[in-house]
């Protein structure tokens, strides 16, 4: 088990390192003492700066709710050996256990939100509500990342990526074209 | 190079087989007989049925234009062999060249759509506008995915997933926790 990462913050506007390829996310919240986690497919970065992040949260997760009222919420980036936890959480229901506790995830305070983060994640986002304009129609949220802190090593996470029916794909080999300018959309 | 795969129609709601994970796509557009191919990272599944899909493409793209008044777009999966012309098409501006001809990739019909999609692509996401209330505000359009084909082989595409500063991670090995009942979101 990948455990108590040494992290460091990350400037808010270089998340994209971590969301935009794609991972399973474990979202964790909080609302008048009550905490959860819930396990995300459905994200995207919405804008260097501010930072954003756009999601859908079904309404039938017990985190909706949480979510919903306290207006935050931590994004946590999960890799391989957290795979049974991203499991066990995506399919059973919060409203009957303590994940935390059940899964042994260690809840830490990030700053910005109240929500805890996930000690053992690589990667952890504190989320505010920036819209929800989209919420009752779409259960879309749109968050700014309002602090976020990312282990040093390894520098290429063996992240999860859902492709339904219960099969991941694990992160592979990387590859740099970096000599070929894929950067110009990117701010310094 | 993956050329001319044989594709087969995929079910509207079971695309996010291929789009969950979070592979950098390819999107072609076409309105009054301009055609043009744009690199996009930000993406996600909104829903399953109807088959919805969100995604920003900056104002500054020569494709903006083109998919903000055609209303469509074809949303293409590419794999590795795609690289350059993926890098390519996402550093160079479409009013200056015809990325299919430079890039050697071929424009094929796909139902419902006038866009061309791109038969060198693993998979091929023919888009109607589905709802353009947040394209001012943050350039995010909502897509309804009106057909869909993808290659039967491989099952499992060395899809690109993007990471920044010209660094692309590698579709890796897959894990299967399907006995464990990740099933339970997902429609039949």
């Amino acid at each position: 088990m990948a455990r108590g990462y040494s992290k460091q913050e990350v400037p808010l506007h270089k998340i994209r390192r971590y969301l935009e390829p794609g991972p399973i996310v474990l979202v964790s919240s909080c609302w008048k003492g009550e905490q959860n986690i819930m396990t995300m497919g459905w994200h995207m970065v919405m804008e260097f700066s501010p930072s954003l992040i756009g999601c859908v949260i079904a309404s039938s997760n017990h985190s909706f709710e949480l979510i919903r009222k306290s207006r935050e919420c931590v994004i946590n980036l999960p890799t391989i050996s957290l795979t049974d936890a991203v499991v066990g959480i995506g399919t059973h229901a919060g409203s009957k256990m303590d994940k935390f506790a059940h899964y042994g995830l260690t809840p830490e305070a990030i700053d910005g939100v109240q929500a805890p983060a996930i000690r053992e994640c690589h990667a952890q986002f504190a989320c505010r509500l920036h819209d929800d304009s989209l919420v009752d129609k779409y259960n879309f949220f749109i968050w700014e990342v309002v602090a976020a802190r990312a282990a040093k090593t390894p520098k290429h996470p063996e992240t999860l990526h859902y492709t339904g029916e219960g099969v991941f794909m694990v992160a592979g080999k990387v590859i740099s074209r970096r000599s070929k300018g894929m950067l110009a959309k990117e701010p310094d």
